[in-house]
């Protein structure tokens, strides 16, 4: 099977959690709008998604990138997607109580991936930034304050709390959403480097997956490989200097 | 299998998606957190949800509410509690094609509700709606003219081309996703009866479905219980004034 991967092309946004578990498992995939043409094939699926198969066309609409074809079926929502991927990939579980508490975990990483978007757009996508930077500038400060130490807690505490795990957050191997935190942090990292300073002295076992993530050899490689696309002021984790700030207290 | 619906007991709030389909259902539940002592048995098991099981806390552990109980097995996040009760509640097709579409849907339905609620609260859920009130106004603004259209629209085509579930979203019998969009259609008026001003006809097919829901049996009946929370201005969606106007254009 190969998997066609449909999202923006000059970012890594929401698709990179999928082109993760991808490339972790050696998948093979085509991450379509970066190839020749491959934009205008991505807007015109979303314009029409019936293609050769109007009567699947019901169940292809996808509200937004990233959306993934798997032969005739079409997936759209990172959660989604990496929920289908995740047994085919061996990056989650077929059973279904730890596939579901895997996918709780993702969506609440995808919870905190919407809020560090909005700390640089919290009053609109549509405007500029530099028309709500004003805002942006007390959001990104109640983000480093409250919502940070939150969503990070939460996940030092569910790895602290699964000693069966080594290390990861659900399963002996790696899943997924071990994936998905490294990228959440990454990109904290990228956007907040003050406002994560002594990340690894308070979420010390989110710090270790992390380290764990990225030496894994297939991630490895993909990390330092040009399909890695950097972080840019284009995606969701944005580096603006003067929305980063030390945690206060 | 008595299911056990853990929320916050005096708003609708993400809970009143899973009540819906509960509610539709006739299934057997109890909403926890609103009977005698709840609340402290709720922040009880978010503290330590090991309870007399301490080798499945590892599997328990939520971030947040809504969070279910069916037996042993916790489920947390809205669009996951739903996608795990989906086919126990027949509002759900077994067949994993039909059953990731819903859930692709339903986490849709799910980034509107968080955008919603963002109207009123956008720089930091933690602070009075008071001192962010000018930033609300322009966010109500910009989602009342560009997001309401975007998300409603999309459902109208998905509706539109998928003549064979006649009327639903996704299958001939409704489906959870189908109540879910009810409740943040009734939810968008209540918020914003100006901005949704000629929404049956700017959206006449999403129209029909809020009234083919509202027309269930059990559903018809649960909405005129006293089960069924008022809106209030703790919720999600809350009427304020200042915020509401009709649509630019």
């Amino acid at each position: 099977m190969r998997y066609e991967l449909y999202y923006w092309p000059m970012l890594q946004g929401r698709g990179e959690f999928v082109r993760l578990a991808l490339e972790d498992a050696g998948a093979d995939y085509v991450d379509v709008a970066r190839q020749a043409n491959g934009m205008a094939a991505m807007q015109a699926l979303m314009a029409d998604p019936s293609g050769d198969a109007a009567d699947a066309a019901p169940l292809r609409q996808p509200f937004a990138p990233p959306f993934l074809k798997a032969g005739e079926q079409w997936i759209a929502q990172t959660a989604n997607i990496l929920f289908f991927l995740g047994p085919r990939l061996s990056l989650a579980p077929a059973e279904e109580a730890r596939r579901l508490f895997i996918n709780g975990l993702q969506l609440t990483i995808a919870d905190a991936v919407t809020e560090a978007h909005d700390t640089h757009h919290p009053i609109a996508s549509g405007l500029y930034y530099e028309d709500q930077k004003a805002s942006a500038r007390v959001r990104a400060g109640d983000f480093i304050d409250t919502r940070i130490p939150k969503f990070l807690g939460y996940f030092d505490q569910v790895i602290a709390r699964n000693p069966a795990a080594g290390g990861w957050l659900a399963t002996p191997e790696a899943s997924y959403a071990d994936l998905s935190l490294f990228q959440l942090v990454e990109g904290l990292h990228y956007a907040f480097p003050r406002g994560m300073r002594d990340f690894a002295q308070r979420f010390p076992r989110v710090a270790a997956l992390r380290r764990n993530v990225a030496a894994r050899e297939r991630l490895a490689a993909y990390l330092a490989s040009r399909r890695r696309l950097p972080f840019n002021e284009q995606g969701i984790f944005r580096h603006y200097p003067e929305l980063d700030r030390e945690p206060a207290g």
